[in-house]
Formats: C-alpha cells, structure tokens, sequence
C-alpha cells in the first residue's frame, strides 16, 4: 500500500514542491492520471509536436505548455517544482539530475506533458483483466520494435511497446477497454507472435523487468511513452529536460475522464 | 447523382490536377474521407499546430505536410495542385481565389489537412440514422458558440458547430457512432437546447442553411471544422492558403479506416 494512494493530487503536488516528496510516484492519487514530461527549447519544439502529432498513439499528448505553469490538467501547477526528479540531457547525454529544475528554466521553454499507461492499467484492473507487472512488483516489461516511427525533423526511432501477458479472452477485452482511451495510447498495438513485431526474445526486454507468461497466455503489446523518449535521446539536442523514470507529473485529471 | 462517386481519389486528384475537375468535391469518391486545408509559413506552424493540440475535437488533424507532396492520407499528392480550388488570405482579408497555388508556394509552407464531417456523415447512413441537410440538398447549418477555444499564440475565437436533427433515440446511436471517430470530430459537443451553447435562434445558421427540425425531434451539436478557420482569420496572419468552401482534398483513407 502507497502512502499517498488516497491524497489529492493537489496536496501530493505542494509536498514535492516543498520536496516533501522526491521518491517515484507509483501508486499515488489512485485514480489520478499520471504523465511523463519533455522540455525542449521553442526552436525544437515545432519538431516534437509534429513528432507526436504524427505518432498520437506512442507520443500522446495531455498538455503543452508554453508557459512553466499548466492549465489544463491542472490550475496553476510549476512544470519546474512539481516533478518530484527531473534529468537534464545535453546532446543526447544526461548531464544531471535535480529535484527541481527552476534555476535552469528558460523563458521560451515549451514543456509536453504525456499520458501514461498507468492511466489505462487502472481501468484494466478495474474490469478484472490482471496486470502481471503490479501481481509481480517489476517494472513493465517494454522492448524496441522494428516498427518505426513517422520521424519530425530531428526526432525518428522504432516504436517502443510495453507487454502485458493475458488469455485470449482477456486480450479481446482489454483491447475493447484501452481502445476508448487513446489518450493514454489507445488499443494494442499487437499480440500474440513477438517475432512479427521483431521481437526476438520474449524474455529480454529492451528496458524494466521481464514478467511471467503463463500456460494459455499471449503477450499484448501497446505503443509505450519510452518511444517519444528514444526519439529524443536519437535527436540528441542541445538541451532537454525529462522526468526521471518513474518520477512522474500527477495531473488533476481523473483516469476516467480520458475515456473517449 | 454525383458524376465521380464511384471514382477513385487518385483518378479524381489527377482530374483536378490538369484542372478538368474545378468544381465541389461532395459526393466524389464515396467511401473516402475528404479533408480541409490551412497553410502557413512556418512561423505560424507551431502555434496553429499547438491551436490543433489544444482543440482536437474542433480541428483533427489527419496530415501535417512540411513539404508539398503528402505522405500519410495520400502518396505523392501535391497539395499545391491536387485540390480544385484556393482561397489566399493576406492579414485576414481575401485577397484571390486559384485553381492551383503552385506560383504562389515557398519552401517554408507548412499544410495542414483537417479531417471533415463527411467522413462520420457516411457512418450515420450507414446506421440509418437521417442527415437532413443531405435529405434537403442543402449545405448543413453551422453555429458560433460561447464556448471558447483554447487559444494558441495568435490563434483564438470561439467554437463553431455543426447541427444535425434527430430523435432522442438517433441521438443516442449517432453519439456512440461517432465518438469511435475522433480524427473526424468525434462525439456531439451538446444536444438539445440551443441556447445552453449560446445559441439564439436555432433558425439562423451564421454559416451553412437552416434545415427542417420536426416534432419530436432534438438538434445536435458536433464541433465544426470552421472552427480552425474562423481561429486563422481571427489571427490574421500575413499569408496563408485555405481550400475553397467545399473544394476538398480527397485523400486515399478510407472513413471506415478513421474509426478508432
């Protein structure tokens, strides 16, 4: 159980601004949507929207910023106070990581706030179709596809999937459940044969955990917000700002309400 | 009967191409979605691509050319030749309708092509339920709301609507219809009273043709994609190219291709 399961967005927030808080944010405000964070200068920025908007399921969008402060998936919140962990990259390396990132923020910073899986796995749990991840306390498992993304100027790579193994009879309802919130990715991208999405070995994933396949199952795979992350990293710019893994924006927007 | 409903985009496109098509693209290539077009310098790209992030619902993208020839919705179109007819606007005003924009185009134009209502218009006869301005011949009635945009940079304006009657039992299905279609405006914004939205005399359309609402029959609400258009000429940039009304880019995807 998480400390912060029931807290309000709201409260977990000002803790981690006060850096009250710095841990990952797993399991906080059950119900919450959570979001991964880019940060690139305005000339980059044109480039990373035309990336997302042409690959709306791996890259999708809750907000934009122009401003430090949100406004539409949550009032007011500080882009440079309210992660609890940020990483700064320079040219494709990380250069630092920080607690808060407000000395190094610049006037024409464009920050893109971007759904997250976590915010489909509760609806999943939610109509009994198991999570083997959270059953077996790893990270998702997640590999790079042969499948590539539609690049935007600088920002190119393959598309990353996260797996989930489960029955066929599960798979075709959790393809119906995820297919109504394609703001946090949307239905699978594929299940069943690893090797067709060129996949080579089911039990290596490319980054977290690898997780159990039982008897019966079949791998389901969905495009994974570590995509728009790769291209980033392959765009190598002069200077980005990410959440640190796991470290993630809590917005005001509940799960549900991402559906349709 | 429209002449070339049975034809295929590209032998239509190559019709418009040597300008022995100039007319309105309704009715042509049944089956295959139509698309609006804005283009900009790409110093307004961003902010009327972030105007598109912000206000999905309203103005869906379907491409985004950083070139002149599609790559996504169609191969090999040129944007520049292959839609019958253009508008250019210079700081908001008219200043010339074209046949093709090829003199006109420069390195640095951006296009975006914006899905249309057509597209979940085929689905709703598909499902029996009536499209009465197509019942009528006539253009459907659009509205300006009071429900503002969300804006981006010079981009802003309110929210334009498009209105179709029904009973309250269509309304029903055409709103589970639809919202499987989110690249073609999705889901009713509002049914029922008007003025709820802003509207004061359901009678007098501000853009389109009133149409015949009968007893027992509500009206319902879709974001327009005149939206994005009234947002540009409110911006007033110093240049930019539209479609003419009705003078659609017919693209190679087809609307059953544009659900989920």
């Amino acid at each position: 159980m998480t400390e912060y399961q029931n807290a309000s967005p709201a409260e977990v927030r000002a803790l981690i601004r006060q850096e009250k808080i710095t841990g990952n944010t797993s399991g906080m405000c059950a119900g919450y949507a959570q979001a991964n964070l880019v940060v690139l200068p305005r000339d980059l920025a044109f480039d990373f929207l035309l990336f997302a908007q042409k690959n709306p399921y791996s890259c999708p969008l809750l907000e934009v910023c122009e401003g430090r402060f949100t406004t539409e998936t949550a009032d007011h919140a500080d882009i440079a106070r309210d992660l609890p962990r940020y990483r700064v990259y320079e040219y494709g390396e990380m250069t630092g990581e920080y607690l808060n990132v407000e000395d190094l923020w610049k006037n024409d910073f464009v920050s893109f706030l971007i759904g997250c899986s976590f915010s489909f796995e509760a609806e999943l749990l939610e109509a009994d179709i198991p999570v083997r991840q959270i059953e077996e306390g790893r990270n998702v498992p997640m590999y790079i596809t042969n499948i590539p993304c539609r690049p935007a100027g600088a920002f190119h790579g393959n598309t990353v999937v996260s797996m989930r193994p489960m029955t066929p009879s599960q798979a075709i309802r959790a393809s119906i459940v995820t297919s109504a919130m394609p703001r946090v990715h949307g239905k699978p991208l594929h299940l069943g044969d690893p090797a067709a999405i060129g996949i080579q070995d089911i039990s290596k994933p490319d980054f977290g955990d690898a997780v159990t396949i039982r008897d019966g199952e079949i791998p389901v795979f969905w495009p994974c917000g570590v995509t728009p992350q790769a291209a980033l990293m392959a765009a190598k710019p002069p200077f980005a700002i990410t959440h640190a893994p796991g470290h993630m924006f809590i917005t005001d927007v509940k799960n549900s309400a991402l559906k349709y």
